[in-house]
């Protein structure tokens, strides 16, 4: 399938990846296009061992230079572009680096992390999980990271959480927020996916939505066709609005199934959590044959013209959208778009 | 004593406080004419402790925004001059925070320090500090975190450092380095002031002496006159060169004895070390009239004009040659210096 024309000269972005990085996985990311990918960097980790991390991808950007750079606001996407490279934004799929600490929320983001999620399946100090039995919405720590969240520019990711913290979380926002990382209930109704009302209030406040090629969050699942998933994609900008969709791919290339254990486990359990899995099922599940790696994002455009999107409408849903966002989400409150002062501290 | 007037438009830094901030104290930074002034967070914390540190600073940062704004490059000297606040620039006085892990060193310059000792009076992973009998000189791991040093843009400072470690660091560093706060031992031969080998070096390499105001670092301590200081800060500029020479007040106001205790003692002894003082003179000793905290460093330009230096000398010994070192050391190698790109990983 050739690449659509039109999304050539727009930005290109995976809002979730997190894959054994390699110089063969970010050069994937080149052929595939991509300007910028949000790379999470901790699932379960305190802060002291989320630093580190951040030490490991300190030592990515050194050595692989020649193909990717640092993403810490919108304007380095385009630097990227403009260098051929993929700038790498940081997240966390937990609050664990915050520990029990509201000013590490800052400092993590001077760290260079750009998205966080309030909770990962379990219920954190900030919120519900969305494997819990029970919701009881955002807590009292959690309304308040979220405030100093939004004063430093880190994005609220919901992604793993549960529907009532999610709603409360949209609402308690004073900034849009997203979820990088799922698909609508409505085309296949997996724990993980989210529902029609918790998209639309994403949409009411600004936000987005990431579709993920995770195939636990696929209809059909790794049998999932691409007209499948472009269909959905034209009932979610039908029902939502174009201009919150995008792609957040999930992808966990090359990972050994040890690591999708240290995701549903962590240290928090003595038994085995098999999470979207399954005792005989186990693993990572196979991908989709047309979104096998990064250098499928063309397939991803060519569908989605297929189902009739414009262009200007593909390019948006891969990667226009997220660059409006990231535009709007990484600086601190107040700040100019464009122009991140390292001496502006935000507006209470 | 009225201020010297080319003083007035040309910057003014002090290159090491450690006070107990307060708003009285940043207050009198504005009254003294201060825009910059470079402040200890670290004597004996790990990277945990330093980060909580951090966030103690960035709560500062916020609450006291009408006075001082963080300084990151040199750029932000200006723009505090042109809001009338001053900027602060963090620094360790060890090297503790980087633990055994050379990657901290960027970890660290990520959240903001632009200073690091490579030991404080005792031996350090890195280097000799000046209170031990052998001075072995810079270890293994000291010559790999000075080239990382080097790379991101945090300087070497070697104030508590004993000689040959000194001169060594001077040697090993590919940038220049900074004695933050000390005296030449031509004037008073403390075992923390510097012998002229020592700041021969320093000046050779394009390095920085910030003389110190703390009363065990003058001649006569705390009887120590405004002219005897000025007429040694004369004698080093004609022995090393005036443009190497700046204030590094070492000004410890507001503090309990408790703080200068944590200074000598952390947790690395079971008795109790004096340092500079002793049995019957353990806590801070009293500082001399003409210099008790911000509000006197007036006092220090006109004391230098009296001896003879003229106003372009005077300004840059009361912070233009602290700006200049300030634009060519904080942003990564290789970097321009007034555009410090977040993407610029530096140069090996």
């Amino acid at each position: 399938m050739s690449d659509n024309a039109a999304a050539l000269v727009d930005a290109r972005v995976d809002c979730l990846q997190y894959c054994n990085w390699s110089r063969k996985i970010f050069s994937q990311m080149r052929e595939g296009g991509l300007d910028a990918v949000h790379v999470t960097i901790c699932y379960h980790e305190d802060f002291r061992e989320t630093a580190a991390n951040v030490v490991d991808w300190n030592r990515r950007f050194l050595e692989y230079r020649d193909l990717i750079m640092p993403g810490r606001f919108a304007e380095d996407v385009l630097a990227a572009r403009q260098s051929n490279r993929t700038a790498i934004f940081l997240g966390f799929q937990n609050c664990s680096p915050v520990e029990a600490d509201v000013g590490l929320v800052e400092v993590c983001h001077q760290l260079g992390a750009r998205f966080m999620q309030l909770s990962y399946n379990n219920q954190s100090l900030l919120a519900t999980g969305c494997y819990e039995s029970d919701d009881l919405g955002i807590t009292r720590m959690g309304k308040q990271v979220i405030a100093e969240m939004n004063r430093v520019g880190l994005v609220i990711d919901m992604s793993h959480s549960a529907e009532r913290s999610t709603l409360e979380a949209i609402e308690a926002s004073s900034r849009p927020i997203a979820i990088t990382h799922a698909n609508p209930s409505f085309w296949h109704p997996a724990l993980r996916n989210k529902s029609d009302e918790v998209i639309q209030a994403l949409s009411e406040t600004g936000g987005m939505i990431g579709f993920s090629l995770y195939p636990h969050h696929l209809h059909e699942g790794s049998e999932c066709s691409l007209q499948s998933f472009c269909e959905m994609v034209a009932r979610a900008a039908d029902r939502f609005g174009i201009e919150h969709l995008g792609i957040g791919s999930d992808l966990c290339q090359d990972q050994p199934d040890s690591v999708v254990e240290w995701m549903r486990n962590g240290r928090w359990t003595t038994e085995r959590d098999f999470g979207e899995g399954s005792a005989d099922k186990p693993g990572f599940p196979g991908q989709p044959p047309w979104f096998e790696d990064s250098r499928d994002f063309p397939n991803i455009a060519a569908g989605l013209a297929k189902v009739g999107f414009d262009d200007q409408s593909v390019a948006a849903v891969m990667g226009n959208n997220w660059l409006r966002f990231f535009e709007e989400s990484f600086v601190a409150a107040g700040a100019p778009k464009y122009c991140p002062e390292s001496s502006y501290v935000g507006e209470k």
